[in-house]
């Protein structure tokens, strides 16, 4: 094609599996590659999904492939997992779903028992949404070109005026809230992955969060920012924050929720729960005056019973800062070359 | 999971290269396992995209993934055709497009340097287009689990007041008018895969047909309808319209346009052009009194200048009838175990 090329600062001439790890190496392809190419403001705001103006209404439109493996795990599978994350990128923006897509890849020899447990699974996680799959596409790829199925999931939806939840809107002095325990799916599925089984079986925490954050937006409806942190987990998602606020931001480690179960796995894989993939999970940035109400009020809620008082944003470079158990601050790093590939 | 399963009647048990090929077995897959599961109004208007009233405003969604082999042919690439399908599809429903999303799946080994041409490409598309590529995701797979790059496009549109172009608008009486010469697109990925070379190279037929449409639209505000004869060619598109309006369609044989390379390419192949993809043509749908009238303004426009008209749609059951040279009538059957896999 006549389009020039970039150049490819990035280290190394191929794809790695780290690039699609959601942590440094998938920020540089991004940063190095793809926006150089792409730029435009919407794509700029480092958003879940972008907000365009379209006819008098603000539209949000987002977008997510899925190529988790294995395509089962417990507490969901590749069908519902692909709609819970489609639309918590929605959720993140403050907008209500109007439609999903949904685009297959099917890999031949695939049994058609399992894409329709799996198209089962991911319809019966619309429904319970109340929104349509709309639109969709099906792919087959040769047997060794695909691993199963893959699925895109789109959707638009409507964000209602006065609502404005953008990582720019993050000021020093904003408070951070989290919904729940972190890591819940990523030691799931990496758990069914490794073979390794423990006492109590790990769950996917795969869910909605559209209720959740209609509850958080009406007690308090100054919040300046949600994020889901799914691959990459909290500590990705805080990083781009950080850097999209230009602010510091500061957790105690020792208030970050995490499950026993998911504490014991990671340890044993020798994993950090900071950087471990939530699929049901909100990190929120509000104001210190609607902090605690906030807070009380996602604890009412069946997805919100385990959030915690996490942190808070300082003046300051980019970056995030741990307190530690006894008192000292350490720079969290994003790990670089640690990459837990499939996980969503 | 809990969903229950629907019965499967479709033959075999396993996914096979047919379900992708965009005639008879992608239909019954549709059909009989995605459909009973999915069904909703909008994905039951078996159009190219999805028309939904959000706002006050009529917008129109679609998807596709695009998993062409070879990445690269003559006249495009994954990332040109990426876009050029996406908001045709856009186009076929009269929708002037907003956003384009774009997901990525690469696999591990991927030279940068490929994805980067490709990317390239892909922005100078939507950029030519005029429209944005507002959201986005990567995602990596191991090496032998992809094929270098899978992209998924899907886009949001507005339809402006007035416009209603849908499958089941056509009726007894419209011409049947076709933009261009077919199966250019489906010709050049074959000729490079098979490796065959004919006299003069056969480009793509690959283009954005957003503008040609708005010209048809000022000239037959009556138009009823718009499918682009991508996967599974002008047959399973005539096909698929003939069910969703309940009409007989007649075609004249002779009357279709096809290149003299695509033909020779055809017969050395053994394929018949009637089923081969075109990526920047569309069949319109037009009553008679506005026919000709149309016709001269697609000749006039540069991806029109090819135009024909094709033939009438009846009265009668929903099928497809070719008019020979001879004067014979022939049904036009869907070729059901003939897959072209990997065209688009």
């Amino acid at each position: 094609m006549s389009q020039p090329s970039c150049p490819l600062p990035i280290e190394g001439d191929r794809v790695t599996l780290a690039h699609g790890a959601g942590a440094g190496a998938s920020a540089r392809l991004f940063e190095e590659l793809l926006w150089p190419q792409l730029a435009n403001p919407a794509l700029g705001a480092r958003h879940d999904g972008a907000v365009l103006e379209a006819g008098g209404a603000r539209l949000a439109f987002t977008t997510d492939t899925f190529v988790v493996r294995p395509l089962e795990f417990p507490g969901g599978d590749i069908g519902s997992l692909a709609v819970h994350g489609t639309l918590n990128d929605l959720a993140m923006c403050g907008a209500r779903p109007l439609a999903l897509s949904c685009a297959l890849v099917l890999e031949e020899g695939l049994p058609l028992s399992t894409l329709s447990r799996v198209i089962g699974s991911l319809a019966g996680a619309a429904r319970a949404a109340g929104v349509p799959v709309a639109t969709g596409d099906t792919k087959v790829v040769e047997r060794g070109k695909g691993d199963g199925i893959y699925v895109n999931t789109a959707a638009v939806g409507l964000v209602p005026q006065g609502r404005a939840l953008r990582p720019d809107r993050v000021r020093a002095g904003d408070v951070v809230l989290i919904s729940g325990p972190l890591g819940a799916h990523g030691a799931a599925v990496l758990s069914v992955r490794e073979g390794i089984a423990f006492e109590s079986e790990i769950r996917s925490d795969s869910s909605h969060l559209g209720d959740l954050v209609e509850v958080m937006l009406e007690v308090a409806p100054e919040l300046h920012c949600l994020r889901d942190p799914t691959r990459g987990g909290l500590g990705a998602a805080l990083h781009e924050i950080a850097a999209a606020a230009g602010c510091e931001i500061e957790v105690e480690e020792d208030a970050i929720p995490v499950d026993e179960p998911v504490r014991a796995a990671c340890e044993l894989l020798g994993l950090d729960p900071l950087f471990l993939a939530s699929e049901g999970r909100c990190a929120a940035f509000v104001p210190e005056a609607d902090a605690e109400r906030l807070l009380a009020a996602l604890r009412e809620h069946p997805l919100g019973r385990g959030a915690a008082r996490i942190g808070r944003v300082a003046d300051g470079a980019p970056r995030v800062v741990l307190r530690t158990g006894m008192g000292a601050r350490r720079l969290l790093l994003l790990p670089a070359g640690e990459p837990l590939p499939r996980i969503c």
